[in-house]
């Protein structure tokens, strides 16, 4: 490859792990494939999810008060603002290692990042994003009364929910852009970015989710990338994924991933957002190209081996 | 004044508050002072402590480890990471939000923060920084077990203690003066910077604190900045303080502040490393200057009606 390529890459849940310590070891398996990325000349703004890491930091924060009655509630907005501290870190710290190891000088640091999000977005009147532990019956009422929703999960009972917003602007893109320009790796809108509310000169934390990937295609356009790479569970996209009919699809193109998603092609929440994203960015970008395979599979679907190639 | 000029401010306590609520509130006021500077032309580089807030997370997450076994221990690296997210997040949105009422079109953006500290600093032989929360004797010869030290504070229990060692070099200070000189307002090194050890091309995590006066010095002499900003609980320093003799200082040399160091006439733990802060980055950037003062007095101390100011 002759000049730089620069890309976003969506890191899922399987690039993190769940508890502190998995985390710790697993990111350093991340750090190995994104300095490949980089060895590879690409230029790397990196996003992450936060589902696990968000949950347990507040659930940590809820017990605490429990426990202590003096400390005062922790928002989502706040919760989400500490997990992109704890994840951010985790990856700057095992990729800058890495760097140090294969003998590459390049900065990595983490931006904190909020995005803002439209207060009549439709996804407010429907929140959908399930989060949190499962509640009892009464937990949930509790919940309800304090304007929170919730939703029955049949046989393990309820799970607060939340909304995915459309994300309407980065709040601090020209940062993100500014250190991508000068050759650092920037980790960015963690867990989506912490969705915020612009009133009056405000911007209120809004109890919301931005999905990791729509996020992913957002900044993927912002930052005019040649390539959004998302990282996931599977090492190619199946078309009707665990059903008779499964087959793998190893390239298509914008108008083609429109009708598998018309016929339902792809499962609910964890491809179909991936789908739907890729065709966002690449409907702006159309010299663009999206890459959807595993984390361990990365340089082999670079290199074409293997992967979904996704282009207009 | 005429053209830009860098400062380096260094919040403490009273800048944040202690709870979540507090700290929201307490913010917004901070923001207005920062906001005041951005107006009198000064470039800021905002650092702060993280002490109450570091405390909470590593409190919350030991007793949700306490109620769910499951998850893993969270080390003071990944408490003090999740601090630097939860109150950049708070600084950032405030003062943005406060920017944005001005009418002044300006980033400001938290980066996440390593500094190397030396595995054979003399610290880490006299761990000496008290924090958590009062234990009882058991906990303390438990956290000894564990490889942590503790001292007795008589009539209250015990404490854990660590290293304050020396920071040697700020791991992203690229990144941070890529951001300052594209005229972003940079939030960096929280609480001191998360320590950490380089060795065979790992960045360990220490168990250490950096004390934020020393890495706001560091901060000054590597940003090469015009003034560094000191805001704390007092308008001005005494000399004697809370003595019969005590005198406020309004203007001191360096070689005044090391004959007033000497005589132990300012209080360890709080104005005393305060000083050796200033002096240390007076020593390395003579024309430069250090104002110390309160959050509520900064625009009257930098028109010079109150604080104290140290030149070399």
């Amino acid at each position: 490859m002759g000049g730089k390529v620069r890309a976003v890459v969506s890191l899922g849940h399987d690039a993190l792990g769940v508890t502190t310590l998995e985390q710790w070891d697993q990111v350093k398996e991340t750090a190995k494939a994104l300095a490949d990325l980089i060895e590879d000349r690409f230029e790397l703004i990196i996003t992450h999810s936060n589902g696990p890491q968000v949950s347990m930091i507040h659930k940590a924060m809820t017990e605490l008060r429990r426990l202590y009655p003096d400390y005062t509630p922790a928002a989502m907005c706040v919760c989400s603002a500490m997990s992109q501290g704890y994840v951010g870190y985790d990856i700057q710290n095992s990729l800058k290692a890495e760097l140090l190891k294969r003998g590459i000088d390049k900065g990595v640091a983490t931006i904190l990042t909020q995005v803002t999000v439209d207060p009549y977005d439709d996804a407010f009147y429907h929140p959908a994003k399930k989060i949190g532990r499962h509640m009892t019956v009464e937990e949930a009422a509790m919940e309800e009364r304090k304007g929170n929703f919730t939703t029955e999960v049949p046989g393990k009972g309820y799970l607060r929910v939340v909304a995915t917003p459309e994300p309407l602007h980065i709040v601090e893109i020209d940062a993100i852009r500014t250190l991508a320009d000068s050759g650092c790796v920037v980790i960015a809108a963690g867990g989506g970015g912490i969705p915020v509310i612009e009133n009056n000169g405000s911007l209120k934390g809004a109890s919301a989710v931005i999905e990791k990937d729509n996020i992913a295609s957002k900044l993927a356009v912002d930052m005019n990338a040649d390539i959004l790479i998302i990282l996931t569970g599977t090492d190619v996209v199946y078309r009707g994924y665990k059903t008779d009919a499964q087959e793998e699809i190893r390239q298509m193109n914008v108008k083609e991933a429109e009708g598998y998603l018309e016929r339902g092609e792809f499962e609910e929440g964890t491809m179909k957002p991936k789908i739907e994203a890729a065709i966002k960015y690449l409907n702006k970008r159309p010299d663009g190209k999206v890459l959807i395979t595993s984390l361990a599979k990365t340089r082999e679907a670079i290199e074409g081996d293997t992967g979904t190639v996704i282009v207009s």
